[in-house]
């Protein structure tokens, strides 16, 4: 027996705490959801934009402030020759996709078309306590259209639709998609009198935190931060999580004269309902939620966020909104724009420790073609695996000396659905066995294409 | 006449130097090109394996030395909350693909299928000085086959067969694999004096350079940095520059008897050779080039450089080779592997520099679903669109307000292949544009998805 010794030195070969390996298992549920993802974002017309994980502090800066600005990494150079002029002060890493499509947006102006559609899938890091399994470096998968100046209400409804295709295709089961606008809720905040700046964002933020915290401590809550009587929050409370048709709702928050601002935001919510519906979202998916805030502080219209309904404590699987001015300080010309986000690392990472997706197989090659035993020619099955390839199936050639049954042992643990073995190949024949059925059958090679294919 | 104000802030919002952005038309490019390296990595049963862009400063220079080092960068917090604990220096970013491959197969070892095969798409980055056009952060495309203590080399024999179907699928005309052995570069090298490892690696990064400064200064070079007779280095230089067939290049330099090392690097050469024809590489495409170097100091084995014939000044395309040992010192457990990288963001940047490929459409979809002129309800359209959508057509619905011949231009300018024009909707029809032939038919709604499919 060999004894293996490890690990001679005495590095810590672990990731650093809030980074993530992906090994091919989980990887390849990774790239399975994010090529899901992608093909939709493509389906409906938006088009790859692909900017530098590195974009000057000064812009990173330019919009934001607050926790993600503590939370933002800089880059240095660890061991910089003597003579190197080092400039990386002036480099730091995005935490999201908005600010390099901001940047992007504003500075490639003249060179792009309007209303600007763009997904961006890759990663972004921030700089959080690892605690609670929180991620520094994340897979955002997101798309945005921008308008110059305009942005019809319809593009709103895309976002849903878009939603829709992703997780019916990647049927993890049933999900809703709620959906608000923030005049809608600012408004009636402002009613129960957080109605300036300030104490309006502050309601939203503890609102927002509902789902996690309970009725009752959000109540508490806002009667901390306010003049509001109890009666009065429990109130307000009751009123956004009224459950009911979205015509009931609209309908009830109508009767009760909000003011401009909510009827403003009910006329848009109602025209992206119905522009929902024309793009093909059913009606149970979507559900009008008074109570969702979506926490980022610049949305100001439709707001949404997607759960799984059978794991409700998944959190977020979609979220997103409309913002009236992608470029706030860094120009003067208006930019409104509406976008969605999906959070691809947290969300596989949590779908295989729920067991809700397998991991377990590590090939994205259904087919393995085996090493006769004892061959003297290692090479003799290559242009079985040859002809496999060419035809466009992904296949893996076995290339080291071990006996047939260990290589079927192999081909059970990686998951491979067909395996095909050469031992009768100087008679011309080949054994291909469905991983499957279990069943093999024995053929000549010109049939080797047709019945791989069929088996998978 | 609408007078723009731009940029009303003095930040620059310019790309750090070394630092790339792709608008929709590269990254379209990109992604095409990257979709096809992917799907010939898993066509001969790679996976990927994802790891993040952060490794331990520890880790990340167990291996490396000289230049890369002086390179690496690390990760700092901009602005730390004061309560912060900063862990950053701890963080640094990957500089390749493989120290993260080392790092993930020796901390895995016994939860992954050896021989391990897996592809790792994705940016790294360098510190270097950004003259030349030189990137900071890069894409690189890589795989590599990692054997516990053994690993056949008909897996060297994959990778010409894996970089012959990317670039036939890519079809940038013709091009060479040139492919060569360690063993037997190093060997002639020592038979002409070279034969301390210092001088070896000097000789050896000499005639890796000899493609850039031409054989009279490789040759003044090697005088320079030996007591080898300036008629002795030019023999040295002509033997390797040697223009021949396969055979006659393996004959020569056998008759020579250049000792062990060298036959055994011609016996591997002669193997791996013909285990690519077998895998379907036509030989037309592979060339025995002795003076091939590879500068990475860690092949020990096999090494391949791909050029395109066309644009020999494009540099390498695809590169690789055999090492002995991936784990070096972070294992005593001896890891043998052999892999090829795609430099993809240098590559695609020169690609389009030098018109060989075309970036001038915008879109990923290739139908565009116009608004009726002057129409009241913007969703008029939706249904077409989301018909299209359904049946797996990319389409992109315009909902803007425009003359139908703005809306025209637009499609033109994007490169849409079909406009679907909405005019006669009223009355069941829709009109079907095919922009490559200018031609357009007049059809019932039914027969829309089989006319547009039709025309792509």
């Amino acid at each position: 027996m060999k004894i293996m010794h490890d690990i001679i030195t005495k590095r810590d070969l672990t990731v650093p705490a809030g980074f993530d390996d992906f090994l091919p298992g989980e990887a390849i549920v990774l790239q399975r959801i994010t090529d899901v993802i992608r093909r939709h974002y493509e389906l409906a017309g938006y088009a790859p934009m692909i900017t530098p994980l590195v974009e000057r502090p000064d812009v990173l800066f330019a919009k934001t402030q607050g926790e993600v600005t503590q939370q933002a990494y800089g880059l240095r150079l660890l061991n910089p020759s003597p003579e190197a002029r080092d400039d990386s002060k002036d480099l730091a890493i995005r935490f999201d996709h908005t600010v390099p499509l901001t940047r992007a947006v504003v500075s490639n102006r003249h060179a792009l078309f309007f209303p600007f559609r763009r997904y961006a899938i890759g990663p972004v890091m921030r700089g959080e306590r690892p605690k609670d399994g929180r991620h520094r470096e994340f897979i955002q998968a997101d798309i945005d259209v921008i308008g110059d100046e305009e942005l019809s209400l319809v593009h709103d409804a895309e976002m849903p639709a878009i939603v829709t295709g992703i997780f019916k295709e990647l049927a993890f089961g049933d999900f809703t998609i709620r959906i608000n606008n923030r005049k809608v809720l600012s408004g009636i905040l402002a009613a129960y009198g957080f109605d300036t700046p300030n104490t309006s964002k502050q309601a939203l933020d503890i609102v927002d935190a509902m789902d996690k915290v309970g009725a009752q401590r959000t109540i508490s809550a806002l009667e901390r931060i306010s003049s509001l009587s109890g009666s009065a929050a429990r109130e307000l409370i009751e009123l956004i999580r009224t459950d009911g048709s979205i015509d009931d709702l609209l309908r009830l928050l109508r009767v009760k004269s909000y003011g401009d601002d909510v009827n403003e935001g009910l006329d848009e919510l109602e025209q992206v309902i119905n522009a929902s519906c024309r793009l093909g979202v059913p009606s149970e998916i979507l559900k009008f939620d008074p109570s969702l805030a979506r926490g980022l502080a610049y949305y100001t219209g439709t707001i949404y966020e997607a759960r799984l309904d059978a794991y409700p404590d998944l959190g977020s699987i979609a979220g997103g909104g409309r913002y009236e001015n992608l470029a706030g300080s860094l120009s003067d010309h208006c930019f409104p724009g509406v976008g969605i986000s999906i959070g691809v690392t947290r969300l596989v990472k949590r779908l295989i420790r729920r067991e809700i997706v397998q991991a377990k197989v590590t090939t994205v090659a259904p087919v393995l073609v085996t090493l006769s035993e004892g061959t003297s020619d290692p090479t003799v099955a290559a242009p079985i695996a040859a002809k496999l390839r060419a035809a466009g199936i992904a296949t893996e050639l076995y290339l080291e000396n071990r006996p047939l049954r260990r290589q079927m042992q192999y081909a059970d643990k990686r998951g491979f659905s067909v395996v095909v073995t050469t031992e009768n190949l100087a008679r011309g024949l080949l054994r291909v066995r469905d991983f499957t059925t279990g069943e093999h059958i024995e053929i000549t090679a010109d049939k080797l294409v047709e019945t791989v294919r069929a088996m998978l």
